[in-house]
């Protein structure tokens, strides 16, 4: 059985490593992380120990990282919770029309329900947000901006430190980013970051565990009140094997980080210069973004061809899981300027570092037979 | 070694079935179940099965099963949740004194951050709220009303079929509870409940795992937003292992619910009776209380003793673990009317199934020990 994997960005396979350490620690330290016992106490030190970790992978101190339950809560908490405590400062926040879902249906809320005003920055046709563009659109009752580091349906890359370091001219305005499809795949830098979101089952760890990292500086407004766990910004019993097993996977990721990037990009280019030969293809991702995203349009129906790939077990995706289920058109591509029909038939590889070069070259061999035989 | 683990309110150790249920859907069922390849189908045909399963247990329907990370979560959900979407026909809201933090922190940041008005009710003596209190508090604008089946420190049982029953009359008002306590340990009917919040780690299975039970007629507005995952209510990739396990955990417990619920009852009765003859004992639980929970209180001082047990490896809490951190005062004791010294002296013994007569014997022994020594 070939079974080729290239659905990355939307979620990966655990690594075994960190599932035996959950499975370890979920049988030696089950008590609750706020027990007032010897049992619960050890439990603490673990999460302690994580919380550590982490918070030294990202050169931030131990209270900057609140563990959530995946990047969709940790964006909502990042926007909504610094939007409910600031607003008297002012009412007017700032994204761009490719964020992802759970950053631009925040926004929505915020709009709709709330009485904030929004701006949504367009990209431009390589998927970036410029400074200057965000600079531009600021007002003296801007109080959060949102950008995301890389964008999970082209891999485009903003330049998030430089973004970080213009803000600073503005101290009323907090800086938050979704570093979801960048952590441990691509250099992030946190300097100039106020808050930034990440999941750990993009890169070989589990699904509902993710993280807000948080300057020290900034407040919340919780969203799951209660226990005042997490320093009060996010209530619940803390899943202490989860938070260990991101420590776990944090650090793997980001020891692999550069043979993962240089790898992953010898798939890129291959894939991008054949794909290139193909009669009516178009490449959407640009060519200085992601090594790890591939998005392409053909002449044909994306979806009729994903399905006899996924029949050969050859697994890619239309576009966005998080979007699959509403609309068959990207409105990421549609907001770099392509038209409806590019826009209705992607198809995204996203490789991780399970993948090889020959994978590449039967899904190529795979594609073709499809592409001509319909 | 003889570890004795009476602190199973605040949480249980993972039955090992569960875990290896876990284990073998990480594996073979990671991808995500948005995801448009017969990968991500077979993930969404096993997360609607486990929906099915849990719908079936409930006799609701699949639609109205929302996975959430936690019962503090769902709580949240539930009452944030309902408040902002039906806000413009009153902004009333009732709950008790004696809810978990998780319930009075939501209903208190709605009050503080959000112009609701809340009525706290005072329960009586045995921590029970009754149907006439409720009713008499209630307005033209109440829409809300949130009382826990199970407390968590004293295990009084509100009788919530009939409260709900009551407020059948009020068709503007939508009735949550907190079932947490209560779910595989005591009989559970939500004939008359619109929404009610559990966790899974209560009874063997994960931390990180709840379930948000919604009546279909109700509209939430999500905390969580974004790929419009659980019917749009909360977004986040699906954890499809935890899912699965979930149904799994409620499954076990159900079906030996009645035979846990005896075995504890012996073992609780015992406890009490025992307790009794222990000069300078005080019973804080009510004699009909959950068979799971006994909190009573010493006249030493409690956090001295539970050290000195816990040093035996016997592990029993003062009180509630997400309480833990904030005082030494209980404030359920106090709102039941018990005195200072009383409600800072509380010791909650809290039973699972994995208990045994012998170990409430070693801990009555052990207990009495140091009472004497100290």
């Amino acid at each position: 059985m070939i079974l080729i994997y290239f659905d990355n960005a939307a979620t990966t396979s655990v690594d075994q490593d960190i599932l035996n350490t959950y499975v370890e620690f979920v049988k030696t330290c089950f008590a609750n992380a706020a027990s007032n016992h010897l049992l619960g106490y050890k439990s603490y030190e673990y999460e302690k120990q994580a919380r550590q970790i982490i918070a030294n992978l990202f050169k931030k101190k131990e209270e900057e990282i609140i563990f959530t339950s995946g990047a969709s809560e940790a964006n909502n908490l990042a926007i909504k919770g610094t939007c409910f405590q600031y607003k008297n400062r002012g009412k007017h926040i700032i994204t761009s029309t490719i964020e992802h879902a759970s950053v631009l249906e925040a926004f929505k809320q915020l709009e709709k329900e709330f009485n904030f005003e929004v701006t949504y920055l367009k990209p431009n046709k390589n998927g970036i947000i410029e400074k200057d563009q965000i600079e531009k659109a600021i007002r003296n009752d801007t109080i959060f901006v949102s950008i995301m580091m890389v964008n999970n349906e082209i891999g485009s890359i903003n330049d998030i430190d430089t973004i970080g370091e213009m803000l600073k001219k503005y101290p009323k305005i907090i800086f938050h980013s979704d570093i979801t499809q960048a952590i441990g795949k691509i250099k992030v830098d946190l300097k100039n970051v106020d808050l930034a979101s990440l999941s750990l089952h993009k890169i070989h760890g589990f699904k509902g565990s993710g993280i807000l990292v948080k300057s020290e500086k900034i407040n919340l407004m919780s969203q799951i009140s209660g226990g005042g766990q997490e320093f009060n910004f996010r209530s619940g019993t803390n899943n202490v094997p989860y938070e260990v097993s991101a420590a776990k996977t944090l650090r793997i990721a980001l020891k692999n980080q550069e043979e993962n990037y240089q790898k992953c990009l010898k798939l890129k280019n291959y894939l991008v210069d054949e794909l290139k030969n193909i009669q009516g293809v178009h490449i959407n991702s640009p060519i200085n973004g992601s090594p790890f995203i591939v998005n392409f349009s053909i002449d044909k129906k994306a979806s009729v061809v994903t399905e006899a790939l996924s029949k050969k077990e050859i697994y890619v995706s239309t576009k966005s899981a998080c979007s699959s289920k509403k609309s068959s058109i990207s409105y990421v591509l549609k907001e770099i300027g392509l038209d409806d029909k590019i826009s209705s038939n992607a198809i995204r590889v996203s490789f991780s570092d399970n993948n090889t070069l020959d994978e590449v070259k039967i899904f190529l061999v795979e594609l073709k037979k499809i592409l001509e035989s319909i």
